[in-house]
């Protein structure tokens, strides 16, 4: 059966001229055999970094216009050198930069969303039988200015690309083999996930799982796409991230995860008055700092304390923001933690399975791990707890919730 | 009062990041002063070469498409920084494509030629007062493929630009302080050119002198766009390229030039028959190998010799198909000579004074320097000698028509 693909591969998988070549190979494997392909690339290696490196050479905040148009050349070069190794391989392909097969976007530079995607010219190239390259990543405006997605873009090109074409599958090659029970190097019996739904899967990226970008996950699962993650390096099955079904929900808990680029501030001596709260988070809100976890401690009188989480590359920033705001409305005292880790488990199979969080706490609390905060939806409970003990806290709730390895 | 100018970078301009704020520097001074500017830009120092090189890791031949798919990526590159760094100057800039501002070219890959420019979006952003960036070397199709000029083909992108806005003047920046009599590097008196025509510079380029890109002369000619060559490094007044008038033809030679690229190749034994020597130069012709000079040996009575020049880069091709040419058709031997060199003296004054090539003879045989090979042109006359003799052939011929330093 002639299905059609669409394959990503991410910065690591071309590497180098050498990994280049090693991924025509396989391009061309699925092309002998009959398939239509369309293949994103992203950015060789640290050309990425590279080029950021440059801009800063020439001024500290560089204008987001032209930070776009100079990333943009980065896919550009990898496609372009990917053909040439496809054609030393006799197989015919043709690359294109994300505006020339029509990959409309909005205006936002260095973050812009995917308007519209017009597949003529990709179906032209694929009905005379070529491998079609596309760069990840990129887009145009209607104006025909050069836009990128962000970090993590080529994942959203790829998803975007095989809603567009009504690909059969999508593959998203990276350099590991899949989507794993937790880090493996941290729990050697950690074991590759087979499938995953699209929801556990977003939950696991927003609570550390660095496979996928989180918004390619979410548009992959609006529209039902099947997506395969796997190694490039490797011809090993990965994991697929699919529709929910009724026989994940056997499984109670599909993974664990653990984030230590979070820190937590408190503020303490919060004035107990409507509107306190607000001003904080939209002054944080303002200044585009994410706010992640949040607990208020109640039952004072006149005053109360707040702890949140935020990333720690703007902990600072949040930390000065929030000094200046705590004269003028009166709170106590600001302070940060950067000694946190946030674990998580996530499973579709606690909604119909009661009692998950309170396993949870009671495995943490026995090997007396702290939890100093507590966030859930309803496929995952999150814990912040001091960061020696995170990856102690997670082995513990791994090995408790039978993840590991099949016997 | 206020001009319209168009400037060209070439890549050791910047070459740099160090560089490219030097470029900018330059930029906004003429910026401020209120003039209207279009800057083209080159890639930046050996991005060319580095490109090549890893187009040469995938294929042997790589498919010109991907080439120019992937060249035109060293243009991007420079033009965003060059923006970044204006708008460090706090300089209004706007870095554009060649495809963006609409230079169209046919479909010939690597050597395009350039069809039509757009001026609408540039004379747009000049409105606004902004200075307009736009990549050298590249343009588009009609089919919105991207293309490449050739060898130097930012100095034809920026002669264009300058007659599509009808520029005031035309600027190329070069790491040369404008065009010299002779090479300073053979020549110590040689002195900096300050005014001269189309025709002569045409006949110094093609003869050896390499400030400028053959083609973008003659377009700047056919259109009378004056262009200025100057230094990116000071701030010295450079040469003017620019229409020939009366006074121009009081020099006699406005320069010597020297060409150590070709070899001589030498057919002997060529059966004296109509159709041979046309034989010969077609079946060159069709492998793209350019001849320059030719002699032929008149007077034997069955067979003659015939020699000429090609570049060095073609001559070992060129050997192997005449060998399998000479056993066809009779020629007893093919030889070839790498130990020569072209020494040229050029000048429109030439054309009204008779005598200067007896005087170059006449310099040359009293020296004891053989004359291998003559050419003349009206405004031009080549010699070809042992490479040996060459730098003192330009010395003497120098000397003789009184070209250096004034005193």
């Amino acid at each position: 059966m002639s299905l059609l693909i669409v394959q990503k591969y991410g910065g690591s998988s071309v590497a180098s001229p050498e990994r280049i070549k090693r991924v025509a190979e396989r391009v061309k494997r699925t092309w002998v055999k009959g398939h239509s392909l369309v293949v994103v690339v992203s950015a060789l290696g640290d050309t990425t970094d590279e080029l950021l490196e440059l801009s800063k050479r020439m001024t500290r905040r560089p204008s987001r216009r032209e930070l776009d148009m100079l990333m943009s050349t980065g896919e550009q070069i990898s496609m372009s050198l990917l053909a040439m190794a496809l054609h030393e391989l006799r197989c015919d392909a043709i690359s294109f930069t994300g505006g020339q097969v029509g990959i409309v976007t909005d205006s936002s530079y260095t973050r812009a969303r995917i308007l519209d995607i017009s597949t003529h010219r990709i179906r032209e190239e694929l009905k005379k039988k070529k491998v079609v390259i596309v760069a990840g990543f990129q887009g145009i405006n209607p104006q025909n200015e050069i836009t990128t997605l962000g970090r993590g873009g080529s994942d959203l090109t790829a998803v975007a690309l095989a809603k567009a074409l009504r690909a059969d599958a999508c593959e998203i090659y990276t350099d590991v083999e899949g989507v794993f029970t937790t880090d493996p190097r941290i729990v050697k019996e950690a074991r590759k996930i087979e499938k995953i739904s699209y929801e556990e899967m977003l939950e696991l990226a927003s609570s550390g799982t660095q496979v996928m970008q989180s918004r390619s996950i979410e548009v992959a699962g609006k529209y039902g796409i099947p997506i395969h993650v796997r190694s490039s390096f490797t011809n090993h099955q990965g994991t697929w991230i699919v529709k929910e079904d009724r026989s994940m929900e056997d499984v109670l808990i599909r993974g664990v995860s653990l984030n230590k680029d979070e820190a937590k501030l408190t503020l303490s001596g919060v004035p107990n008055r409507p509107g306190v709260a607000a001003t904080v988070f939209k002054t944080l809100a303002q200044r585009g700092i994410n706010v992640d976890m949040i607990i208020q401690n109640i039952g004072k009188s006149t005053n109360t304390d707040i702890s949140f989480t935020v990333p720690k590359a703007d902990s600072d920033l949040a930390v000065r923001c929030l000094e200046k705001l705590a004269k003028r409305i009166g709170i106590k005292g600001v302070s940060q933690d950067a000694g946190i880790a946030k674990v998580s488990v996530v499973g579709i199979g606690m909604r119909s399975h009661a009692g998950v969080a309170a396993a949870m706490f009671d495995v943490l609390g026995k090997n007396k791990i702290n939890i100093e905060m507590i966030s859930t939806s309803e496929i995952k409970i999150s814990c912040v707890v001091k960061k020696k003990d995170a990856e102690k806290a997670v082995r513990l709730l791994h090995r408790h919730f039978k993840l590991g390895k099949r016997k």
